[in-house]
C-alpha cells in the first residue's frame, strides 16, 4: 500500500512463537512457566475490581508498582520505568536512541525482535555472531554504534555472559548499552550492581518468565535517571494498564514463591540437560528457563514436526536448522516430551 | 543526556491529565465514565483466573476480541486492529506512515498527544487553526501531507463535523486520513458507514470512554485489510494483556448497557450546557461525553484552581486560558460542581 514508509512496506514483520487454543499442546516454545503466579496475584485481582477501579484511567508512571520495584531491588523510584511488557522497552529504547542510518549491534543468534524494531526505526542493524562458546564477542565491545544490545541469558542459546566481562562492554562502548535480563532469574548472577557506576546502562527486566505473568504485560527497566527521563518523554501515557499493575506489586511481595519456582525450574533444566545429552544431542549451558538442543549438521525440522503431531510444541528457528529450543516445563511434561523424543530416535527423520 | 536523538532531547514530553488519589476528587478532568463498566465485565474477569490464564502470553492479534468487534459493529475481522488504548493505535500510526520530515495535519485546538507524537516521529507539524465554530477548516481538505488526523467529536471543544464534511476530507486526499472517534458514541453519527470506501480511512475507538473501561487499555481501529495489515508489522506482538481482551469482549457483550450510560450522560451534558450558558459562559455544541466552557477574554485559570482547593477537577489548557474542559461526571457531583461555581461567581476571580 502506498501510504506506508517504504522501510515498513519492505520488512516482513516480526512472527511471535505460536499461540495455540488452550490445553490443546504441551506448550514449550515461548518460554512461560509452567507455574501459576503466586495466589496472591489472583487475590489482588479480585479485590481491586470494585466501583470505578476499571473506569479510571491507570497511573501514568505506575508509582506504587515502582516502590516495590524500589524496595525488592534497593534501587530509587526515579531509577525505573515501568513497561506493557519489556518488549514495550527495547521498542522505547530503538525508539528514543536511534536516528534513520543509526547504527543497533547485539551479537546473535538472538532475540530476533531486535531486528524487526531497527527495520521499524530505519537503523541500521551490525548483526555479530556468537563465538561456536556463545562468549562475547570481543567485536561488540569495539564496534561503535548508537545502541548495543546483549540478551543475557542470551535466547536461544540459553548461555550467560558472567558480569564482568559485560563490564568490559559497558564500560568500553560510548553509547547505551541495553541488557536485556528477561531470564535472569534463572542465572547465577545480574547486572544491576553495575547500574550506578555506569549511566549508559540499561537493564531490562520482565515478570512474564520467572513471576508466570506472561499474560499480564509488565516489564520494567532500571537505568540512570536521565535515561529513565527520556524514555518517558517517548513511551504512550497510560502503557500499564490497572490489573497489571496490581498484579504486578502482589506478585513482587511473594518473592520468595518466585524464588521456589525458579528453583523447581533450575532443577529441571539440569536433568533435561544430562538427558538430552545422554539422547545424543550437543545442548549449550542454559542459565535460563529453556535449552537450546542440537544434532550438528541435522535438521531438526522434522523432529519439530512430529512433536507438534503429538501435541508438544517446542521451538524451530528456520535460521538454526540443527537445534530446537525447549522451555522448561513441569516435570511431568518433560518426561512426555523425553519419551517422544526417545520413541522418534528409531524413525529415519532424527 | 547525550545519548538520546536531538529531537527527543529538545521536546518537552507529553503531560497527560493529572490522576490523583481515589477518591479524593471530584474527577472531571480526563473524560472518564462516571459509571462503572457493565457487571458481566468483572464477571468475566474474575472467570479466567483459572490455572494458567496469566501465566500464558496473550493472543497477539486478539482474534476473540477482533470477533466480538467485527459482530458489533458488523466489519470483517481483517479490518480491525486492536490495540492498548487508542493511544498505542495513534502510535502506529505516526511510526508507519511518517519519515522524518514528512508532515502530519490536524485542526487544532485538539488532543495535543498529536503533536508528541509527531516530534518523537521527527514529522513536520502542520496545525490548522478552526474557525470560531469549530467546523473543518477547508485548508486542511486542500493541504498535501502524508497523514491528516480529525478527533471527531473534537476535544477539547466538543465539537462534531458531519460525516458528509468529514467525507470531503477523506476524497480529496491522497494520504491516510485518521478519524480519532474516541468520543463518537456520545455523537449521533460517525465515520464507520464510509469505511468500505475509502481505502485511505482509519477509524479509532476506544473502550476507555464509553464503555467505562478507560483502566484496562483497550483501543481498536477499523481500515482496509492492508492498512491493518502494515500497522500490525509495527505494532509489539503481544500488545493486550489477556485481562483486558477478557474485560474488552464482556463489555462489548453487553451493548445496551454502554447505550444505556451514553444516555445518562447525554442527558447530563444537555443540562449542563444549559446551565453554564445561564451562567454567563459560552458554551460550544458538544457531541462528546464533555463541555467546553468559555469566557471570552476572562483567564479561567483563577476558577481551575478554585475548583480544586473544593477538591473539583476539571482541565485548564494554558494555550485556552478562557476556557475550561469539564467532564460530564454523575448528576450529584455537576450538581456540586454548579453550586460551586455559582459561589465563585461573587469572587473577584470571576
Amino acid at each position: 500500500m502506498k501510504y506506508f514508509r517504504k522501510n515498513i512496506q519492505n520488512m516482513p514483520g516480526y512472527t511471535p512463537g505460536e499461540q495455540p487454543g488452550e490445553g490443546e499442546y504441551i506448550k514449550l516454545n515461548t518460554n512461560e512457566n509452567p507455574y501459576p503466579p503466586s495466589p496472591e496475584v489472583v487475590d489482588r485481582i479480585k479485590s481491586c475490581l470494585a466501583h470505578n477501579f476499571l473506569s479510571l484511567y491507570p497511573p501514568p508512571l505506575c508509582q506504587k508498582l515502582r516502590q516495590q520495584i524500589s524496595r525488592v531491588y534497593g534501587i530509587p523510584v526515579e531509577w525505573i520505568l515501568v513497561g506493557n511488557g519489556s518488549d514495550e522497552l527495547l521498542n522505547l529504547a530503538f525508539r528514543a536512541f536511534l536516528d534513520p542510518d543509526d547504527t543497533v549491534s547485539y551479537p546473535v543468534p538472538t532475540y530476533t525482535l531486535y531486528r524487526t524494531l531497527a527495520h521499524i526505526q530505519e537503523a541500521r542493524v551490525l548483526e555479530i555472531p556468537f563465538p561456536p562458546d556463545y562468549s562475547l564477542p570481543i567485536e561488540l565491545v569495539d564496534t561503535s554504534a548508537s545502541l548495543k544490545i546483549l540478551c543475557n541469558p542470551n535466547s536461544p542459546s540459553g548461555t550467560f555472559i558472567a558480569t564482568h566481562m559485560l563490564e568490559t562492554l559497558v564500560e568500553k562502548s560510548d553509547c547505551p548499552v541495553l541488557v536485556d535480563e528477561a531470564y535472569v532469574d534463572f542465572a547465577g548472577e545480574n547486572a544491576l550492581p553495575l547500574l550506578n557506576r555506569y549511566p549508559n546502562m540499561l537493564v531490562a527486566r520482565t515478570l512474564s518468565k520467572s513471576f508466570s505473568l506472561a499474560g499480564v504485560r509488565v516489564g520494567f527497566v532500571c537505568a540512570h535517571p536521565d535515561m529513565v527521563e527520556g524514555l518517558i518523554k517517548v513511551k504512550d501515557s497510560y502503557n500499564v494498564n490497572r490489573l497489571s499493575q496490581e498484579a504486578a506489586i502482589a506478585a513482587l511481595q511473594d518473592f520468595p514463591y518466585m524464588l521456589c519456582n525458579v528453583e523447581k525450574i533450575r532443577r529441571i533444566r539440569e536433568k533435561m540437560t544430562e538427558n538430552f545429552r545422554n539422547l545424543g544431542f550437543e545442548v549449550f549451558p542454559s542459565q535460563a528457563n529453556f535449552i537450546l538442543i542440537r544434532r550438528k549438521g541435522n535438521n531438526l525440522e522434522c523432529l519439530y514436526q512430529r512433536l507438534r503431531e503429538e501435541k508438544i510444541l517446542v521451538r524451530y528457528f528456520p535460521e538454526l536448522p540443527d537445534s530446537l529450543r525447549i522451555t522448561m516445563g513441569s516435570a511431568e511434561e518433560m518426561d512426555q516430551l523425553v519419551q517422544a523424543v526417545i520413541r522418534f530416535s528409531q524413525e529415519a527423520c532424527l
